[in-house]
């Protein structure tokens, strides 16, 4: 039943062309520019692949290891020295330690003598054994004729080919040998030590391994080889490192001084088999010698060649990023293509019914509805609901005292505090896009301040004439979802959003320093203070004071200052201006929390201590840095400004209860009226909500239960009634915040393969944590006691880090840096390929110039017509395709959607790909996506039209496309 | 004269084998494990090196532009798509972009079919013609019988071909329309526009251009190919972009629908090109195809390839910091090996004559005496005499505060200024080594203040006693000098200076930090005070005063605490002990200028700004941070700690004069006893000064006026009768700020062709910043009102900066860091790959419990047998051999001499290996040094002999090795 595979019949009767002995020229031929056949191997190998495919067999994982033979204490040995999953891992030459994966780089030369291998040695193809001592008899067995071995070799050969085989382990021998002595008590020796090994976790189940054993031997005068497929993996015994049947054996012995050769050529074998299209799964198909050729073939004509004196082969090229896709490789094996499969954004698609969208809205998130719960059960979600109290606390306050300031106290700190915790839940509870945190905006607070001046003005009710504006406002919003106008988002391309986001994102920055000057300005330092001086003086003066005679005796030293202006007196002296060393504290504090967090998001990337630890410290960087710099303000012990938080549930305006009644204070014609503010307030709170929908919904998070757009409107103007009626602030999506809270929910794989990049899996979309968030809100009245140790210089060092967190990884923000790099040391952009440097750096300066005119018009009164220029910017956008060819355009931002059909087809076919490497499209990683020909312009342009991700973090992960 | 080459005789009878169409596959049996004979490519290509070299001509280098045809508005139309000196650099899609310089990254595929063209097309070697009409005409002479062309295609191609190129320059467009018509005006149209561009300055002159054609037409059906050498190079006008004389021309037009293979087989010939050994110069040489098709397979036979599915191809792989050595492959080529030239440090060989060792030293150094003056002229040198002028005044500063403490103010400030200018001037002018900087040292100022007590206690007068010892030590000093003592260097390995630079560098940290804790000490903060407390107050209490009764009425606020306490009266109040705001500013001023300039230096490596401009920042990096903080000092206005210089010139202590007197103090044996202490203080000298002197003379530096051990020693003794006799302080060389120094003073030289790493070109040696940075210190007494603007806390920063530069260079640091990363994070160091990772924590352990030995000695009054225990840790280092193994230890430390010669010789055969390749040396880039066996494992295991640069800078030049 054993047969060499050299005379094997052709079973499926197909054509298979024979090859004479300059197969590599023939192939080399086979796509040349001086004929124009279809390449013999390739041909083969399709054809191989057909079979496979109809098979309908997986190919399994193949775990290869290299096994060499030392001469050691005067014996032989065979011992690993390295492995393949998907990269190479040598054993270093102190023989303790593995290197790290990298790409195995070969020699042209040891290839050449690979196919020479398989061309002249044994080839045994579905052999059927069970041991490997079965395996070497039988590979011995069929060398007759020319290759016929002596019977004294033959034995010399056998007893050399079973020594014991030494493996590297990455346990400590210490434990090696504990474990290896208990499991040997119960008998098991080989099989403990293996399973004793760490390394096994990381290779999946049903893998195979591939044993290659290459070696120098004295008495061989010529070298034996050969390539065994067993029928059945079988388990190997002591030959493997790790407990997994065996499939193909390799074995290389020769003469000596040629030893630097076997160990190439089997690192060549490594790499044919480690390859997963033409060689593994061709070797796994193969039915004799020649397909096996071809399959070698077939690698050589895909290989990447270096020059040699431009690189030094003994680098270790660590693995890229992004590998090109084995489907593409594949595909092009088969040298057919199949059709892309259709996909288009589901969410955004009009039905044309009446509530249509939001119907479809509700009928996407129903299914998850009990997963958004129970999918919450992580460790990071504590992280992040820490985070994203801390945040949302400081934000209610912050917005809390200017709507105080702004409306005369009617909409104070507590109400903020109460409107948030019970619009956040609602949202969490019932929205689309879960992952959103509401928040009240800066437009909704210039609006606000312009309503109460202007109901004061004309004695109108403040408070009811806002409730009819609100009421209007969510009428509005129901039409705007019955008509399903969410659509329109299609047309805010990355030009719009990455304004809208930049802009946000310079507010948060801009306000955190802002409010640290204040806070200086507050504690203000006495900069003219001389050491020498005797002038350090503050006394109360209670000469002026009506109880100055009963206090005359009195110590003044007991006095606080704020006692002593009660008992009427006034403060003398130099000082009593200054505060000493709290402004200098609070700015330490500040920086201190804001580069703390930095450095420890950053930690995750470093190579400092274990992985897990790493994360960990990744994942909470923003609470440990309060937690560190709160700390470190308790110990040093000044008195630095702390969060207060409301500790009564009452409004903080006595005049006004907790429900507004609509008529009775202003005339009846006023709730009509209230509908011509109402469209300012619905565009407003349209555009800011649906900005931040797009943003938060981008392909890149790789969200799996779907948007919401239509039913995150619908909620957002229910709560407007509710926030109307109870005269709380009115709420829509936070862009910033809500950012935060998805950057702090990122899941990653852990690594399989050794040097393959942790994949960015999606996020935790749940509802949870932004539930309990707003739960904590809620009950924030009750924690004061433990908030008031937390200095706001800190809450502020958090802001500054969110702002500065979304907006370094816009593009936006690469170009900007660009006008500032010589053009020779600017990084190898993908569209730096495509597009002139003077467009891109126009492109940048138009939007720098919206910017600053936005900028302009927010910090204005008119920032009430804010919304209106962010329409603006889709107009002006718009306008662009004036300016840039389509071409461009399509390189440096999402291309709109056109009336042309055609066109739009197109581009639905380019998002397709997208599908597959969304991930990729980073743009930092040069061209991640291998393939040719105009359908990888399409996938380019798509990864563009998509987008690269705007966190920091998820660019390191890439998928294979 | 015009024939081809198909037809050539064999012009130097040797025996060239012929080879069939199977080329590839015999060229890679060559060195095949089946048959032993030497490659056919490879001897062929040999006979064409060695005939190179008879006849003594060098290859000028190649410029390789690749034209390609464009359809551009309906006609067709030349354009550079790319160009080659050293590696590729593309123009990029937009078409006004120069890509970066990359590696060429070719498929196998498209070699092989260049093999084909070179095989199949025409060859035309030596041809003689003047311009490039000529040279077409010429090649389609030659097409006859199977390859020969209608006459009418013959037309339609010559007028293709001569159609004029469009050059991709890098200049602004504007710009060169302007020039272009100007020159036109000339009448020297062409000649100008190639002028004109920039690019044309990084080429050497000399240079040849290549040109490379490739494009398709639709009225051929079978390619055209061309390969054409001139006979001498000639300027081809138009067609080359830059205006250096061509010598080859390669066309390669064929039929429509394969411009993709075309482009990479144009590729594929300019990477062929533009390889140094076996491809550029045998296309020099080449005879015939044949010659040239064994040039390309030897340059098959060498590549690299990766795997496909391992690696995208599409990815631009930078230019290696390091490459391989043309010369390795030269000689690998021509299968010989050159003798190794033989390189000695000869600094330290003994000569076996009394003062030999100095004689030669002064041999040595005095023909570039005069060099080392007009070698400072420039820019850099003004930054750094700014730069380390700040470092030793205030180490002088600091270290004359704490002399007059330990002594009374028998050596104060003025002493230490005038020591350091006097004894660091002269040294400048007349030492070996005139990079040293000189200073006060720890154990130095330890001793003293023993001596002092002793004195005191004794009631000797101290510097008589002093001067004695001083003699002495001069005495036994001139007495090494005459036995060549300093070869005992040799003994300090790696081991021994990095533990004693890690020591000095972590005293200088420690310091810089204890003296800002002191600060903060002097000016203490009120951690407890109260905003609202009134009880911020000092008053001045003159009520136990005697001039109470004429003070009584007098207005208290006027007084200062200074000249409340002079009238006798006392602070009375609960903040006088307290300084608001200056410790807190302090700290500020001194992390500051830290990072500031840690970012500064940082800058260099940067993408932002011209180079210039950064490396200008880069060079002025402290200065700079120094300006800064003193700017932002003086802006805020705070009463901080200022630099105070002494401003008269007067012995500190009032009793002593400028000159001590040896005799009359102190009894008449005192002269003699003397002896004892100044053997312990000799001891201290040499050590402290030749750890010192190794450090800085590191083969690293690339210093090309060499060192001058024993001369440095003979200054230093006798510097130390000057100083005794006048009773100034002692100095040695000071190692922090004399690396500091050097760091200052690096040269790197300008890119040369793109891609390639700016190569470290050594230290700007000479003797006047040194001298102008010791006058300075001299003349400080003037400089007075200038330095009172510059805050202590900024120097502190500055002396931070100096520790950890230093220390962040030493492979100690990195070895402590390896004790913190996992094993699968760490970096590819060199001695990873060979040494057990257990042996290098082991080795790490052992050097930090010997620094923490150092530490606790150093600290306390022992620290007077420090250099003791210096010579302890050779001790140790010595010891560890029974440890480690003497394998583990070449690659983790230096091997120390043996009495063994032939171990001797080896050693020196190594070292000579590192002067190519000493730069490599950092252990950072993995191997960066190709070739293989065991002439390789030498020069490695020198590599690590001789170490890594130990500043943070140098690592990154590289040269060919």
């Amino acid at each position: 039943e054993t047969k060499e595979a050299e005379g094997s019949p052709n079973p499926a009767g197909l054509d298979r062309p024979s090859r004479g002995n300059s197969g590599i020229i023939c192939q080399a031929i086979g796509r040349s520019i001086f004929a124009s056949s279809i390449s013999l191997a390739s041909e083969r190998v399709s054809v191989l692949l057909q079979k496979e495919e109809e098979k309908e067999t997986s190919c399994p994982l193949l775990f290869i290891q290299l096994n060499e033979l030392f001469c050691a204490h005067d014996s032989l040995e065979w011992k690993q020295t390295a492995r393949w999953i998907k990269f190479e891992e040598k054993v270093e030459d102190g023989g303790e330690r593995w290197s790290k994966p990298h790409i195995t780089v070969l020699s042209l030369h040891s290839l050449f003598e690979l196919r020479m291998c398989i061309k002249k040695g044994t080839v045994l193809l579905d052999l059927e054994a069970h041991s490997f001592k079965q395996i070497v008899e039988k590979a011995m067995a069929v060398q007759t004729g020319e290759r016929s071995l002596r019977p004294e070799v033959r034995k010399k050969l056998m007893s050399v080919l079973l020594r014991s085989p030494r493996h590297h382990t990455t346990q400590s021998h210490l434990r090696v040998v504990a474990e290896f002595s208990t499991a040997c008590c119960r008998g098991e020796c080989f099989v403990s030590l293996q399973q004793s090994n760490q390394f096994k976790k990381k290779i999946p189940a049903g893998a195979e391994v591939s044993n290659i054993l290459v070696g120098e031997v004295d008495f061989l005068d010529k070298p034996f080889i050969a390539f065994i497929r067993l029928q059945k993996a079988v388990g190997l015994g002591a030959l493997t490192e790790v407990a997994f049947p065996s499939r193909f054996v390799f074995i290389l012995l020769g003469p000596r001084a040629k030893s630097k050769a076997y160990h190439e050529i089997g690192r060549a074998v490594a790499t044919v088999l480690s390859d997963e299209v033409s060689s593994h799964r061709v070797a796994h198909q193969a039915e004799d010698r020649e397909d096996l050729i071809a399959g070698i073939d077939e690698f050589l004509d895909e290989l990447t060649v270096l020059p040699p004196g431009k690189w030094d082969p003994t680098i270790r090229i660590p693995p890229p990023k992004c590998l090109p896709s084995p489907h593409k490789r594949y595909q092009r094996a088969r040298t057919q293509h199949a059709p892309a499969t259709q996909h288009v954004s589901e969410e955004l698609q009009r039905t044309g019914r009446l509530f249509g969208g939001l119907i479809k809205d509700v009928q996407r998130k129903a299914p998850w509805y009990w997963s958004d719960f129970y999918d919450a059960l992580n460790i990071q979600c504590f992280s992040a609901i820490l985070y994203i109290y801390l945040a949302t606390v400081t934000n209610a306050i912050t917005f809390g005292g200017m709507l105080g300031d702004a409306t005369d106290n009617m909409q104070g700190v507590l109400e903020s505090f109460l409107g948030t915790a019970i619009a956040g839940a609602v949202f969490c509870l019932f929205a689309g896009q879960p992952l959103t945190i509401l928040s009240s905006t800066g437009p909704v607070l210039v609006f606000e301040r312009l309503l109460f001046s202007f109901s004061k003005d004309y004695s109108l009710d403040y408070l009811e004439f806002r409730l009819w504006i609100g009421l209007w406002v969510a009428f509005f919003g129901l039409i705007l979802v019955a008509t399903e106008a969410s659509y329109l988002v299609q047309y805010f391309t990355r030009f719009t959003e990455e304004g809208f986001c930049a802009l946000i994102s310079f507010i948060f920055i801009y306000d955190a320093i802002k409010k640290m000057l204040i806070l200086a300005d507050s504690f203000p330092v006495n900069w003219n203070y001389k050491i020498n001086d005797l002038s350090l003086l503050c006394l109360c003066d209670l000469s002026l004071s009506p109880q100055q005679n009963w206090l005359e005796s009195a110590n003044w030293s007991l006095l606080t200052k704020t006692e002593c202006l009660q008992v009427g007196g006034h403060l003398v002296g130099n000082s009593c201006n200054y505060v000493p060393d709290i402004t200098f504290m609070a700015f330490i504090l500040f920086l201190g929390t804001f580069l703390c967090s930095m450095m420890l998001k950053r930690f995750k990337t470093s190579h400092y201590f274990p992985t897990p630890l790493r994360k960990l410290a990744s994942d909470f960087s923003i609470i440990l840095a309060i937690l560190i710099f709160c700390g470190i303000d308790s110990l040093l012990g000044l008195e630095t400004p702390k969060l207060v938080v409301p500790s009564e549930f009452k409004p903080t305006n006595p005049q006004r209860g907790w429900v507004v009644f609509p008529f009775g204070a202003n005339p009846w014609w006023i709730c009509l009226a209230s509908a011509v503010p109402a469209i300012l307030v619905i565009i407003l709170i349209f555009m800011d909500q649906q900005i931040t929908a797009v943003i938060l919904n981008r392909k890149e998070y790789r969200l799996q239960k779907g948007a919401g757009f239509h039913l995150d409107l619908f909620c957002v103007s229910l709560l407007m009634v509710f926030t109307s009626v109870t005269g709380l602030p009115w709420y829509v999506s936070a862009t910033v915040i809500s950012l935060a809270h998805m950057d702090s929910l990122k899941k990653e794989s852990m690594t399989s393969a050794p040097g393959e990049q942790p994949k960015f899996l999606g996020i935790r979309e749940q509802r949870l944590t932004g539930l309990v968030v707003f739960i904590l809100t809620g009950v924030s009245v009750f924690l004061a006691p433990v908030l008031k140790y937390i200095p706001m210089p800190v809450l502020y060092g958090v802001f500054l880090y969110m702002g500065v967190a979304a907006l370094s990884s816009l593009q936006f923000l690469d170009r900007i840096q660009l006008l500032l790099m010589p053009a020779k040391h600017q990084p190898d952009f993908i569209y730096l390929r495509h597009v002139p440097l003077r467009r891109v750096h126009l492109f940048t300066l138009i939007q720098m110039l919206c910017l600053a005119a936005l900028w302009v018009l927010k910090s204005t009164v008119a920032a009430i017509i804010f919304p209106v220029m962010l329409l603006a910017l889709v107009g002006i956008r718009k306008a662009m395709e004036c300016i840039f060819s389509r071409q461009d355009l399509s390189w440096l931002d999402d291309i709109m959607p056109e009336k042309d059909r055609k066109e739009e087809e197109e581009n639905k076919r380019g998002k397709s790909c997208v599908l597959q490497m969304w991930l990729c499209g980073s743009g930092r990683h040069s061209s991640c996506c291998g393939g040719q020909g105009p359908s990888l312009l399409t996938c380019w342009r798509s990864i563009l039209m998509l987008g690269r991700p705007y966190l920091v973090g998820s660019h390191r992960s890439c998928v294979h496309c």
